[in-house]
């Protein structure tokens, strides 16, 4: 259910962008309850005119590894599970593959349920 | 006033592409009633690194011609218009430029119609 | 906080793409009280195949240099400051680098506060 938007620099390895995804999934699956082959996403590949943001607002410091992830999820979870996931994707993407906890960012957009189709033509989440 | 994002495999060639893009227009037209020159899209194309999804989440068989929709539409229409329009993009596509209906996903993002400038700075459906 | 994605046709110069980001940045600055150094975007280029608009939707005469602007935004503001922000990004980018008002278009997504994570893995604007 979540569509997932992920924006990096471009040049890092398929290894290190299907890291990016499958730590992205792992955190969802673990805190928002997705099954795991819920899984649907997007890479864009910037180069460095195309990817602009501040290297230090709020005092944390970003670098070029710097990671833009936009989630479209149903609108079913609590101010604690958002925090949950955040924590999650950071812990999991500096450990694998190694991308610095202050460079992760992270948007959630909420939905209704009804505003899905995952194929077929159908409405599967609907009431 | 829709604003529809495609993600697709690269390689598609530009009649095929503008098939998709007609195809989800006349499904908003009929569906949606959106004015038919009412139209802004963006495509995006991903090597399969780039376009990571589920090959069979709720037992749908997806292929190499999996298309990703998200559409940023007003929130005016009901239940029952989300179902009709899902059920036309995927019958358009299927029929032209041959999408299979499996390999049809699309989510809805809702705004209100004063979240909208369609040029000149003017926010053209405020109330 | 905002997270702005900009979509043009390939092509424009670096400058040229710099000048959108600024013009963006400055204008929400200004109506919608973003710290300056708040900046987050990305740019897609698009060819003409994958950029699709109508020309004359609304009577508003649009060009090769249309410019798609989404931008994902807390829920915190009103109609009135949304009109300001739409006339202050057309003028912005009108004076540098020089799009015509008439081929700037943009949506307003918004969300919670507590949708946001800047780094670390924390919800920053959480209440």
């Amino acid at each position: 259910m979540p569509l997932t938007r992920i924006a990096v620099r471009a040049g890092k390895s398929a290894e290190y962008r299907r890291a990016l995804t499958q730590g992205i999934q792992r955190a969802l699956v673990a805190e928002f309850n997705v099954p795991e082959d819920d899984i649907f996403m997007a890479i864009t590949e910037h180069d460095e005119s195309n990817l602009v943001y501040d290297r230090r607002y709020l005092g944390i410091e970003r670098s070029d590894d710097f990671v833009m992830i936009q989630l479209t999820v149903t609108n079913s979870r609590t101010q604690e599970q958002k925090k949950a996931l955040y924590a999650r994707i950071a812990d999991n993407l500096a450990e694998h593959p190694g991308v610095r906890r202050e460079d992760v960012f992270i948007n959630l957009v909420e939905v209704l349920k009804e505003n899905w189709s995952f194929g077929n033509g159908i409405a599967q989440y609907a009431l």
